[in-house]
């Protein structure tokens, strides 16, 4: 009780001055105050684990050191914080390092646009060149997708209660059934016969939109051969693959793209999120040279020129070199697997079901609430750790990717704890 | 031709790896390195006026010795860089004084929302609310009007070429003519007449969508009692009024709000750009309390909380504790009309006509491509200078809030060599 | 009283078994039996003198003796009434007489399409050629413009409470100031604006879509010129120009097509209503033939064959063979136009407005619900006429064009009469 | 060769005046003068069977006698031919005769609307009406489907061909598989998962609208359990279940309507083609008497009054006030059912797939092209047939209802040696 009216009297500025709209601020009513690592502190010094990695914009940690300096000495320099598509000596570098890094080893071949700094906006640039060079205005979605909260890329994304926000009804889109979305029948078999008929009533599209690991939508991970027939299907019919990677990528399952795995070569992917490193907005699209029909400015924005991300995103880079990064996270997400088979056996009350692909996993609750309630006491507990799916019944697990052994193990141990003290 | 060919090798980067769809670095084929106050150098140290201010991010000018400090400060603290929508100590200060620097002496009472950071998403949420509040679908937006270019807001852009580059017809809004639009029409007569007769085909729309000087669209600025009457007649029909100040806002036309001289009080208003102080990626959308009927994060976005921002943007509030700032703002414009005005007198082949308000104008030139290759020659003289409007027709002045009497003068003075060198 | 009771009981079936949406046998309660030119009776034996003529659809009266003969002779001798666009006797005499009796003196060179047998047919017909010939999707209507009650011509159609009828927002279509929409202003102007600004929002559409006199919008009747104009911009701008005759061609204004007397040419013309001589469902579509691109069936419809229309409607086109039928409506407009403008005089209390063009013609009564009552007691009186515009507030003139002088006479005795018992 | 180049001078009129839309008499090159019963014969005295019935509007088949007294009479006596909805006899006898004959002795309780007197035009007034009780937008129709060509009801049709005629997208409507679309896959736990599930991107639709058995999609007849759990579904997420039965219904499967041996009452049914009796344009809208919420002229078209279809209607309704007729087409049904299958196994080279229900029954003939083939001989040798299918790859049976065994057999035979002289 005593708690409750101090997290009043703590929270009150946001209660009083901000809008309605506020979320997260409502779950973890705290104020933090700082963050190193896989660790944040609120300002009463009360330490947290972080399961969550600022929705997947820290796979880095917060407040890497290196990138700090970096920071530190751009400013201290009166290097341009803003400046939109122009030249600049960091955004030269991030390209040069990106291509050299990421693109050349992979033997991906794409050219590089800086959309506005934010998912939506990578989401919202790839449906409009896929329309353009395509001249077709339909985009295959899937069930449970998430793409962004601006009008194109909510228009792809499933959530109602999301959708029915943008106020007018939502087009040029078909919702298609995600991997393994209805029991015993085959995904893959529907959305092809709707773009064989020509009396599907579903117009051949220009683009095919998808996340191999729906976050937002309850941790689905596709299988690895489903992602690879809907590349043929693309290819078949002269669609355009349009990855959404900007929470499953910069290796949050594991490999810096999510579809490595899957051996596919999308012909445009989004990412934003850990691009910038260190939290600090900014996207970018990549297009295959054949689809990089843009005209100059065709796709804006002021913000498109964030030095300071540049620095730090360059910095991310530098994990990518060798496959150190990579398997350290496979390492990792083996253990986090394992931890969530062990709870689900040990707690049958919980009905759990086991989701999601690298070190982005999920237990999915059938009881209606429960998922909430526990990530509510895990956080009381010191474990910051959040829901997705539909009806919010998955807990989500999102550790920043450098998290340690012990980080791992001491929140794998505050969520069992918060488990144990709710079931029973 | 030395010169080309350097620049050549100087651009090759992006001209290799990036997108087509690059634009500034066309314009202006440099890179650049360091930025204070209103000035930037490039890596071969030639030194630029800047009389385009980060297309109006950089109010404040480049790298503001205090926000520097206090930026630099928080990171060696080690404070949340990203954070959503949590509680942080940089997002309640910014809260407390806007609430108290902004709001209250000028009588507004509003709830801050904080939408993804860039001026799109703004615009994307406030046409969102409206929608939700009235329960209609129609917005209506104004002739050369621009808005953001996630498909929401470009629905409201009035460009043909950023409209056609959604690749999908734009619908849910009507275009009415902006004040002055059709020579010795009053469009204030039309607007009424199509909302009084339900035979117009126009349905009663959710809201009215404007900016009070366009500044994509030509540096048009709407005269004040213009602006009060189509708040009445948003009154009179229990239409909302959004006003899209995010280039026109933060002091750009002389004031903190570019309406406030008409004495308005708009239901809805965007900011971003400058808000954000030094640069950063920042954008609120501000709405009346009997309008914030937002459910938590029905609309939402990864990068709604970078303190960096928030920082120097509560740093950048300071400025408006007392009438000091905008009166300088005030007088500069008054010098920059007399500039223009004597400009268009002495060069009369130019057939040019003053255009904005504030420090927010511009000379529309109608020979084709003429405003545009002055902009090229001022580059190369040192001056950065952009055109804007439909065809590009206007050079348009938006240097830094804090330029100096010399910087203002010396960047005029380039401007009419470049004038002076293209006519004779 | 009385007859209250008798109404209650004749109208009983209607009442039970039909849907609310009836209309006209609310405002009109009876039954009508037998008609004859330009006289109805209903099953009480009583007269009504026509001045609605089926909204338009009995130019040629009712039950022309000619048209009944052929109509019976064909039924007797088992001739094909329903054919779709099979070859049959009747369209193929129909086809013949349209060409030399109407297209070739006219010098007009169109190709003859049968949608299915309704106004909005045709409408949506031509809305689609006008796109898939231009690949663009927005057309252009007007203020008050009334184009049927489908999806597609409803998008074109003004009036607010049947565009909601639609239960969904209606697209791809710029609502226009019809010709003296707004005192004082040139609609022209407006319009050709909008379409030169690049930056005007509204995008090169594929057709303008116009009734030279709006029935249903007011009886507001464009100008010569204005109709001109609107030509020569749809020639300037490579848009294709569609005139909806449906409700003022077949000689409703004097000529058979009511564009006539402006001398201009549209790319396609909308015919149904009068167009099948007796008042049986039919339309037809005019398309000049370098626009005729249509695949074999891409527009259809099953009752596009009413072999009985056909069979009337080539007989009605016997009246058009020489000049008599033309000299005589256009005489009896004149009358009426006299008419009108001796009660506007005369009844100062109306505060009456002289509308429309040839026998398309009506008053305008400010005073909210006048013009109704004034109907409804003419009714009783034994005149059938009805109101239109957006507010019912005009008297409509529409008395089928083979009146005679003396029903015309008694038709206005009888309306000054029901004017004088409601004002007095 | 004589023949074609006859047939050339005799469709010459055709060929130079009309429409390049045209399509029966192209594949069908001749001119019709009389029909009776089931047999039409063309200018050249030739005769053919008729196995087409005017696509289902001539079930009663053609120049009843009944029909042409009544309609003579009718005629004779100065009848009102046009009445929009204005009280007339004829109309007033449909209703009655309609609800005693069809809808009191099947329990059925709807309010009888007259839209337009075209099949779109019943389905436009269905889908406004369904989106204005529910205040959703969304409709759910079904592959292959066919409701009409105007713009709503094109957006329910699932063909490719005809949609993309439209020249716009077409929105507000979802396409779900229909019965048996993907083999050994259930398309009602995929409808019910997509409805479930608030992720799935598919909004709660307004209503549900389908065909029984899909005529021009290609004869597919949906499984009686299928049209009772599409209906529970309605029941269960309180969505309207719409049946279009312009096609299947008026005895065309056996029963009156269509969906009777399904044992279901949809909330609004769609009816035109045949309901008018012999050939005349007319159509009935039933809507269930808690949704007719429609204001007075909400929806309305100039032909909704078709005395002389209404007179021709009534007469139709005589054959269903006992079992007789019902027996009699579901017995022919049977024979032609054997036939089919007769076919199939004789004619293994067809790889021939039975479809349809009643005297709504076809052969599918995986073959490109050969289906057309057969039916352009079947015209040669004097069968009427056409094709059906989103490839036209169905042959369609639609003889008249009241088709004589000899008739039947005849035609059958015919169709035989095509099928004979083709493979051969």
């Amino acid at each position: 009780m005593g708690t409750a009216v101090l997290g009043n009297t703590k929270m009150k500025t946001f209660e009083e001055l901000e809008s309605t709209v506020r979320s997260y601020s409502r779950g973890w009513p705290t104020i933090f105050e700082k963050a190193k690592g896989y660790k944040l502190w609120d300002v009463d010094g009360k330490a947290y684990i972080d399961f969550f990695a600022g929705a997947g914009a820290l796979n880095y940690g917060h407040n890497n050191e290196t990138m700090q300096d970096k920071l530190v000495e751009y400013i201290r320099n009166d290097g341009l914080i803003h400046s939109l598509d122009m030249g600049t000596t960091p955004r030269k570098e991030f390209l040069e390092c990106f291509n050299e890094i990421i693109l050349t080893p992979r033997d991906l071949d794409y050219k590089i646009m800086f959309p506005g700094p934010t998912g939506t906006n990578t989401v919202e640039s790839a449906l409009k060149i896929a329309r353009k060079v395509t001249g077709r205005d339909t985009v295959i979605s899937f069930t449970n997708a998430f793409h962004g909260m601006t009008i194109g890329s909510l228009s792809v994304t499933g959530n109602s209660f999301k959708r029915s926000g943008a106020g007018i009804p939502l087009h040029h889109t078909v919702s298609m059934p995600f991997d393994e979305y209805v029991e015993d029948q085959d995904s893959i078999t529907y959305l092809e016969r709707f773009l064989e008929d020509s009396g599907s009533g579903v117009a051949l599209p220009a683009a095919i939109i998808l996340e191999t690991v729906q976050g937002e939508g309850g941790m689905n991970a596709a299988r690895l051969e489903w992602l690879k027939k809907v590349e043929s299907i693309c290819e078949r019919f002269d669609i355009l693959l349009i990855i959404d990677d900007v929470q499953a990528g910069c290796g949050r399952t594991g490999t810096f793209f999510s579809f490595e795995p899957a051996g596919i070569k999308p012909d445009i992917v989004c990412l934003s999120k850990s691009i910038g490193g260190i939290g600090l907005p900014m996207a970018i699209t990549l297009i295959k040279p054949e689809y990089d029909q843009w005209g100059p400015g065709e796709h804006n924005g002021t913000f498109r020129g964030n030095n300071l991300a540049f620095i730090a995103a360059t910095e991310a880079l530098s994990n990518w070199e060798t496959d150190e990064f990579s398997q350290a996270i496979q390492k990792k997400a083996h253990i986090l697997s394992e931890a969530i088979e062990a709870i689900i056996n040990k707690y049958p009350e919980l009905n759990g079901e086991a989701r999601g692909r690298g070190l982005m996993q999920g237990i999915a609750i059938t009881k209606p609430g429960l998922a909430g309630e526990i990530c509510a006491e895990a956080f009381k507990r010191g474990l910051i750790v959040e829901t997705s799916g539909p009806n919010d019944e998955v807990i989500k697990f999102l550790p920043p990717l450098i998290i340690e052994m012990e980080g791992l193990e001491e929140g794998l141990a505050i969520l069992e704890e918060s488990i144990k003290s709710l079931i029973n």
